[in-house]
């Protein structure tokens, strides 16, 4: 079986959660507790030097490390349900998609940046606030102008069936929310993030569903 | 014949030129000036609304940003001299490694950032430069780690072919080298980087070789 390495609030390992409901994969699920410093002892760093999770454990025992990686093996070695177009068009618009939250949003705002930024550089709570409502503002306002002008855009980012780019648009909406970002200028977003958690693959993969919430 | 929307010193270009180069492929490529701005006017935004470099266009005129997805668009649609590895394993190991430059490193650092931190919040030379240290350690460790265990590791990133692994990682060692980071704890890192610049495909890519470098 596969066994997810994962922390409930994580965004990254919530994509990669999506991706195997999705593909309806069974898994079982570890946690790792970022918040305990779980993720910097051995038995983690042993599976990732990088001490992130999420890691996916493949049925060989092979760990692997990074959400999109992770995200293409599985569209590689479980092809049912695809998570990318059939076009390497389709595949390009997609990727870009997915790899605009995961390279331009979401590195900016996760625990060790913010963390940095009131530990090490001591800055207040405001100013720690108005740098992540910053980013993601930026982003957002890019990826709301592409999917608002693309006719590829559907139900979902790309046409009416879920891809990668729904799989990592979603965790990045909730974590906005949970930092009370106003998404009221981004409502294809809004309307993509709401059809997508209409769906148990989505629901289930939430963080307040895990069994390591609190 | 392929356009690539370019700055000199974008490592996000510098990644794709590589890959371009690696597969023999022709093209012609257009400088986008961010330090004039040119990346925020309408001629670019209509390519790209997030209004970033590089932006390929296809042989098709169409538009394609981000160098992951680019990157994995010339691995389709030009097979030749593969720059992933042919099992899925394989694939997932090269991919993490360079997502892990691509994700944990580089948006921490790149203009738009390093401009927030001393406009916005007005942070001083010594902090930005104290940021920019912290990021380029805390991700070079974790690749060094990783690099140095792994037995895949070879001439290169992955085996003795290069791959999309050393197309991230090379403009990632020579932005660092340019904000004088110490590479002395990463001798894998420039072992390999070392290898791949005697190459003309990573040399002909490099910043100082553009029509528009400065």
């Amino acid at each position: 079986m596969l066994t997810l390495h994962s922390y409930y609030r994580s965004s990254a390992a919530f994509r990669v959660r999506i991706a195997l409901n999705l593909k309806e994969l069974e898994y079982q699920q570890i946690p790792v507790n970022l918040l305990k410093g779980e993720h910097r002892l051995e038995a983690h760093t042993q599976r990732n030097p990088q001490g992130l999770v999420p890691v996916l454990e493949t049925e060989t025992g092979e760990a692997l490390a990074q959400s999109m990686a992770i995200c293409e093996y599985l569209e590689e070695c479980y092809p049912q349900m695809p998570l990318l177009p059939d076009t390497p068009l389709g595949r390009a618009r997609v990727r870009s998609l997915a790899m605009l939250v995961a390279c331009e949003m979401h590195p900016l705002n996760n625990l060790s940046v913010l963390g940095y930024l009131t530990g090490t550089m001591g800055v207040d709570e405001a100013t720690k606030l108005a740098w992540y409502h910053h980013w993601i503002a930026k982003g957002f306002t890019a990826l709301e102008a592409r999917l608002a002008q693309d006719t590829e855009t559907g139900l979902f980012c790309h046409g009416d069936t879920p891809t990668l780019a729904d799989v990592f648009l979603v965790p990045q909406m909730f974590n906005a929310e949970r930092f009370n970002c106003d998404l009221s200028a981004y409502p294809t977003l809004v309307r993509i993030a709401a059809h997508c958690r209409e769906l148990p693959e989505f629901e289930k993969a939430a963080p307040a569903a895990q069994p390591d919430a609190v």
